[in-house]
């Protein structure tokens, strides 16, 4: 699919606008007379384009010209479809005259979003009943400490494999609440590896075994998953930077928890699928907005949830559905990824990729360049051809391209094009 | 100010409108040919009203008529012109060539944005450079445990003024974590009281003493502050119902909290106010996102925050100050609180305010009929004049409409004819 030419707008910064931005007055409701006559509105005529309903079209597979291609890791690109529905019904949500920002989260129309987003995400990763869903809020960092406090006592013996800086701050979380053990720790190798899991030294007296599915800074990724050796243990699994991008066995895990803000919606949002007979009495000093039974009693409105966040994800949902679901966003996802790497191992080492092959995530791309001191140049020539966020993570420097559902192809081979021409100039 | 005539749509939720809905191409971005060609949308010829800046429009007193007023409790209705500008920036704000929920929370637009909200926030609270501003998620409820955590041990003796039931939970949920005392409950009667300071019995070794000062269920607000007795203590408010509804001397209060989704936001945005003498070590088991420490010293990014709902909190604090700030804000607060309150009490009995008149919320006005068979049909009756969320809370019952800064008089004008008619017609 051809890509349409970004127009050669500026990425600095700028202030605020102060000419007049035309925004519509919605179809099915009549501009009122009475407002233009207190305001200073004065009504023009534009030329709009029209939307239809997000399941009625054809995912987007080019971008506006208006758009930039945005690498960052999260909070990340969203679908265009998407925020093009959440702005026409930003202001007055599908004929209920209010915003989904202003709704009541007790009164029907909410209550109807955050039932179909549920309804939606069990369809897309197939999660049987006898697991709950939960839409909280406090990223996954949250969970680091809700995860030992529900699941364990404070002297239980739990098991982590470290493969990566977010799975090392769940172990040291976790050190407040209970005993946990890093079994495997991929530090020494700088985080380029998943472990062999047969040689792995679990505790059998473990209650649980802790992974993080995919390191969004490192860009390591399981492709399958180890089994707790207690056979009464439970699989916990982050699976935050690569949530919803590919189909996941539920079954296999006890909790799998992520924050929204990679593939599914904006930050504010986390969302944790846990099998319901895990939810049972917190350790005593819990705080009740970390109490798993507090919020599966109370269908997580315990107190207000992240309304808008919620109902943005319900959106993502729709539209991951729309376009067939998980098997086909990862065909989608592996496509990407493929083209991606393949530039950087054809590159006779002008870019370098340190993680071992088979577990290179298909989210969080990183490379370094062999002439480092070209970096800089690197992000900056992107910038201008409107690539963005592509600065590694500021702990180990480099490139990062973070290409998660949202990132169209047509952003990876502008990416691909833009790598060979660099190297073609560089090299 | 006279009220536009609301439209009789119906209030019932509709199903997603499958008829195409006008959105704009925003100023200064062509529109994209190519895009056509590959798409179904066909441009069509609408006629749009032009928005200005938020800070050079006269603030909106009108509805639109395609808008309800909505008197929920929070989430609640926010401004009018705040929505506006929201839907005009959604897609692309201000040139990024990204949503404002698509941007790293480290990049350069997010930071000028949540760097922007906090000192508009100081200029319209007045807020002491020694105190730290912090923008968090979870609720007015992740408070009740943050701040026993963050401000005492585990033995630690603290006070708590019970005023209603955000109060009560908030001691329950400190029993986890300190020794708190209620030394006041308005239970009894039925939470209708503000106590007398000066007869307080004060623990004189209590490390703070904790008040809500304004109960968003009972609609019993604070109209001046206690002052704890031991000189050492800090004063701790819960201000999530009348935060920014009127000036706040900052320096009597050692921490202010307050969720957003009343008058500042969307729910998932919680403000934190501390005196940075009282930036400490919290107990070692506080989980990470409970401490301010860690928040304060990240500048409110140690993880990702909930950036949508601060960019908008960040609208809505410009939109306050635009109006003049919080003493222009809270004459018009008095000016509706009075209307409404004077009807209830010029209805011979018609309709009854349980509060004892000099501590009654501006903010929240519970409020019951003399012949309680009706008020299923005032609820009724009110919603089909575009009138909703006016029944009380499940556990008060009868109605209370929440009026806070963004609900304009001419909603409250709007209620209070209603509400003599409805008297007229069945008193």
């Amino acid at each position: 699919m051809a890509m349409s030419a970004a127009s050669p707008h500026s990425l600095l910064l700028k202030k605020p606008n102060h000419r007049t931005t035309a925004t519509t007055q919605f179809t099915g409701f009549p501009i009122n007379p009475s407002r233009a006559a207190t305001t200073t509105y004065k009504p023009i005529s534009i030329t709009c384009s029209t939307t239809t309903p997000l399941q009625d079209r054809p995912a987007a597979t080019s971008q506006s010209s208006d758009r930039v291609f945005n690498f960052a890791a999260g909070p990340a690109t969203l679908p265009e479809i998407v925020l093009k529905k959440a702005e026409s019904e930003l202001y007055n949500w599908r004929g209920s005259g209010m915003s989904v920002m202003e709704m009541s989260h007790r009164g029907k129309e909410f209550l109807s979003i955050i039932q179909k987003a549920e309804s939606d995400l069990r369809a897309l990763l197939d999660i049987p009943s006898e697991y709950a869903v939960l839409f909280l809020q406090g990223g996954a960092t949250t969970q680091f400490a809700s995860v030992p406090l529900n699941l364990c006592n404070p002297d239980d013996p739990v098991d982590y494999i470290v493969t990566g800086s977010w799975g090392d701050k769940a172990f040291k979380e976790a050190t407040k609440f209970c005993k946990p053990t890093v079994i495997w720790s991929g530090k020494s190798e700088k985080y380029t590896k998943i472990p062999d899991f047969d040689a792995l030294e679990q505790n059998p007296s473990a209650k649980y075994l802790h992974i993080c599915t995919n390191e969004t800074i490192h860009g390591v990724e399981f492709k399958n998953y180890p089994t707790p050796k207690n056979k009464d243990a439970i699989l916990i699994a982050d699976m935050s930077s690569n949530f919803c991008s590919k189909p996941v066995e539920v079954s296999k895990f006890g909790v799998i928890y992520a924050g929204a803000q990679k593939n599914v919606g904006p930050s504010g949002v986390t969302i944790v699928i846990i099998r319901k007979d895990l939810i049972r009495n917190a350790q005593p000093t819990t705080p009740v907005m970390l109490d798993y039974k507090i919020h599966a009693e109370n269908n997580s409105l315990y107190n207000t949830p992240p309304c808008y966040g919620i109902y943005m994800c319900g959106l993502v949902f729709e539209d991951l559905l729309a376009q067939g679901g998980l098997v086909e966003i990862e065909k989608k996802n592996i496509k990407k990824g493929q083209l991606l790497y393949d530039t950087i191992d054809q590159s006779n080492g002008f870019y370098r990729c340190p993680v071992e092959k088979s577990v290179r995530s298909l989210m969080n791309v990183p490379f370094t360049l062999e002439k480092s001191e070209l970096e800089a140049e690197f992000i900056k020539e992107a910038a201008k051809e409107n690539m963005v966020q592509l600065k590694g993570h500021r702990s180990v420097g480099g490139m990062r391209a973070s290409i998660y559902n949202a990132m169209s192809l047509a952003g990876v081979e502008k990416l691909v094009a833009f790598m060979k021409d660099f190297q073609a100039r560089h090299g």
